[in-house]
């Protein structure tokens, strides 16, 4: 748990109402407000305004949120107005489709370094990057100064790649091997994993 | 928005109890309380307790939560003590990780159905599944009565083969393009958005 002012459960649905607007705002919008972001992601208006009082006074009673002025806070307050460079270890089909991902312009981040521990793979290239040998990983790592990376590797690898990211100073890291990692207090671990969004839908099956 | 009961951003938060529920039964243990799942989650206590209490009494102030009984009581509340077919629709880097992904074992899911539309890749086999033409979804999901569906192809297709899916009868869709699709009221939508998870964590580095 963040030893921080505000929770960590509150920090995780600011992504969730910037991802939003920046939807509204490719649909033209200019405009909105905290009942309609709560009915697009399925959370109370009190909640949203609850979330952003946390970190200022965003819109006006009446008038709403300008998209805009409330997408350009949101990318300060998430520090996204830059961008952040990514290492993605593991080049695997996850990996594969990382380094490929379409999804990360203009969201805060570029993937600048790949690698992996198969002889075959090492030195291949994968678009304009070439796939780098683990053997390097904390060296390079280190020297590009990347505080961010993207672990595809299989379950076994997983705790051992971590490490040596650790050690490569890397501070926050996206897992997505099926299976939980220990690191130090100021690291930060996310987990991808589909059974978490297939089993909140079941609920709703007969 | 759910019209239901129970707000959808607490069923949201049930897999996470079950997984780590699961975890811990993996490490041997055999007792847990709404503290210690609170502590690993980064949700209060309070919250999960008030959580669980939206289902019935699971626990005793005092002697906590036997982890099976609690398990197996969220197993039935998300209705994952049965195994749900699931199709993929997209057969391209992510598709392929999926049908070969370890992590839906005992979960609640298998992959029975794979899809494409690259005359390529039909016929091919990935794992013990042969790839699908597209032009078949229809009538394939619809005879196999499959629900759920993941759906990793390119974003300009998202919305045509959601389309299709629906037809199919398809109630349940994991979407991995990073677009938003259109359904109809009583049809799920999940999203997969690597960057949701990265921005939480911007947030605390320097």
């Amino acid at each position: 748990m963040e030893d921080r002012l505000v929770p960590n459960i509150v920090v995780g649905r600011l992504p969730l109402y910037l991802r939003t607007l920046q939807l509204m705002n490719q649909e033209g919008r200019r405009v909105t407000s905290s009942q309609e972001l709560g009915e697009r992601l399925g959370i109370s208006a009190a909640q949203i305004r609850k979330d952003l009082s946390q970190f200022g006074e965003f819109g006006k009673q009446g008038t709403g949120y300008s998209i805009d002025y409330l997408t350009d806070q949101l990318r300060q307050i998430l520090k996204v107005n830059k961008v952040w460079d990514v290492a993605v270890v593991g080049i695997g089909d996850v990996g594969h489709a990382l380094a490929r991902y379409q999804g990360f312009a203009n969201r805060g981040f570029r993937i600048v370094l790949l690698f992996d521990n198969d002889p075959q793979k090492i030195g291949a290239k994968v678009g304009e990057f070439t796939i780098n040998s683990i053997a390097d990983v904390v060296k390079m790592v280190r020297e590009a100064d990347v505080q961010i990376a993207m672990l595809s590797v299989p379950v076994v690898y997983a705790q051992q790649v971590t490490n040596l990211l650790v050690e490569a100073g890397v501070k926050s890291i996206l897992n997505y091997a099926p299976i939980n990692i220990a690191v130090p207090a100021p690291v930060h671990v996310q987990y991808i994993d589909p059974v978490l969004h297939l089993q909140r839908m079941t609920y709703y099956l007969d």
